[in-house]
């Protein structure tokens, strides 16, 4: 269950734009193109590729402890605050962040078109959408769970790897070579072999609903991520921290509506506040600075660098467990990380040029 | 048991001769060059790719109906037969059939220095050698159940896959691209990820004996093939059938060697054909036809194709068991058969040009 809410929390990070505008600009619209724009052509993809690394590698670091803190938390006793609470509370770090960011940038360069924060209801109208498309997917969680136990779904979610894909290449119009389309089939079966033990065969039974909600919330998930990066793409000179102050903040807004539905109760029988540690707020710390990761990952790379990512962040976080907490790693696990590693090199190795 | 001594039996199609004569020309002697030197080459290449994929398809049909008889024999009851004397069968009938197809050869061209049946020692000296590698390994086989158990054998047998590959670079001296060395890499993850079980992860607990013993025993099976390849290849335009007759021939005597030392007793005691049935005699008819395919494949084809073959066939073993026995897969055989499903388009994709 937190290990969900944590997972679930990358696809929180989406920000959209109006797809329709996007059809045929999307593609042409590359990272490499923003700082083409403002600088030489040669120093700009060095720097480019520096801060694809540093985003790419902060969100693998930031998602691997992300697990581990969920490790340390479980064994330090079951934590009994309201979810919802806690998700809201990243979304408006989150803003504070971005905020933070925005005043050092401002005092540096002064204010911009590019960095100010007010904005037109034309940028603006499609932040809501994934938002909405998380709010939705959320509830479908708690249905799919009458036709799949809590271990199966974890399996059934590496679909998103496949969807987000494939989402990529119809909405962004993005390309894979062949090798690299061998290589994402395979980071889905890496992923999925490391995670098998010895119940993992239940899922197989899974009911033809269950299978169909499965697929819809890999779709919904994948579709969310390839939205987010559409629209931070779409106005690639627009500043990065003013696009993630308005997408948190209607992530803020959707997370109170989730508190009134879900935890009004404990909420004001209890207090916002009940049931939080030390470690929850690390947790919450963790989730804010990843979800800023992973728009970053988006805005300086793609999709598919994020699915890799926290893919090989979960390998990590398996044996970094090894050596905190004397996880014991299975063989399936071994024949995973393989399988993954060779995907990852199949990724670069099949670059088109 | 059954099972290995099958796959042991592809080891055994193991011709060899003089390494050192081979040294810096085995590489030269691709299967191309056989046809080239008889006919034109554009008509030589498409014989040679037909009979390269008639072989090869032959040889997975034939492994995979192995697999599907010894477990119809199983379910007919257990068979009490000495294995040794079936093997020396097995050698006898490729012998004979060996010969059957020279004798049609005979009458049809004549006889030619290519397939006249009297060989020199200088060719022939060599033969002996891969008969005794498999007795070798044979014997090890023994020992190695003090340090691992049976299922954990088959998981550990998939070594042979990386050890070919490697041997196969090594001694034949035969480029991979690194996208066919990453295909190679998931064909061995591939395989062993459809066999896992719930006991799988006992094999991680192999002792260093226990693992010193499945390397050597995998260098062995490598060897003997990779060394097959040298010997078949090194003349190429001697008639396979001559090629197999005087490898059936020390097959045939170290086998009777084995059934001196491992059966004697049984043999005398209750004769030679003691505990046969129909079915020991269909399995006997198809070890010796895929005997007599493995050694078609290393003359037309080589030993990644032999590798890729027998590999799919236990696939597709595990898939006509579903209708004939009623077998249940598990989502670990989904997922190998998927990263071996790509291994084998990785191969061919990742050809060197």
């Amino acid at each position: 269950m937190e290990y969900r809410k944590i997972k679930d929390e990358d696809d929180h990070d989406v920000v959209d734009t109006d797809l329709e505008s996007l059809k045929g600009k999307s593609h042409t619209v590359a990272s490499s193109n923003i700082a083409m724009a403002t600088l030489g052509v040669g120093s700009s993809e060095r720097i480019n590729w520096k801060r694809k690394g540093v985003v790419t590698c902060a969100l693998t670091i930031l998602t691997s402890s992300q697990a581990i803190l969920i490790v340390w938390s479980k064994r330090a006793g079951k934590y009994e605050y309201s979810v919802t609470t806690a998700n809201f509370l990243v979304e408006t770090l989150k803003c504070a962040l971005s905020l933070l960011a925005l005043t050092r940038i401002w005092k540096n360069e002064g204010v911009t078109d590019d960095n100010r924060l007010s904005t037109t209801y034309d940028e603006v109208k499609v932040f809501p959408i994934p938002a909405a498309l998380y709010l939705f997917k959320n509830l479908l969680q708690y249905y799919i769970f009458a036709y799949v136990d809590a271990p199966g779904y974890q399996i059934l979610k590496n679909l998103n790897i496949i969807s987000t894909g494939v989402l990529y290449r119809i909405i962004l119009k993005r390309k894979l070579s062949e090798i690299q389309w061998a290589g994402f089939i395979l980071l889905c079966c890496g992923c999925t072999t490391a995670q098998l033990n010895s119940n993992s065969d239940r899922v197989l039974q899974t009911s033809l609903p269950g299978w169909t909600m499965a697929i819809v919330m890999a779709l919904l998930s994948g579709f969310a991520g390839v939205y987010t990066e559409a629209i931070i793409k779409k106005r690639p000179s627009r500043n990065i921290n003013v696009q993630n102050f308005w997408l948190y903040v209607f992530g803020m807004a959707f997370n109170a509506i989730a508190i009134v539905i879900q935890d009004f109760d404990a909420v004001a029988n209890k207090g916002f506040f009940h049931g939080y540690s030390f470690i929850t707020a690390l947790m919450i710390l963790n989730h804010a600075l990843s979800g800023i990761a992973v728009s970053m990952v988006m805005k300086y790379a793609d999709n598919i660098v994020k699915v890799y990512s926290t893919s090989v962040a979960m390998l990590l976080t398996a044996v970094v467990s090894v050596f905190l907490f004397n996880f014991h790693l299975s063989l399936a696990f071994f024949l995973g990380s393989t399988v993954v590693s060779v995907s990852v090199y199949l990724h670069s190795a099949g670059k088109l040029r």
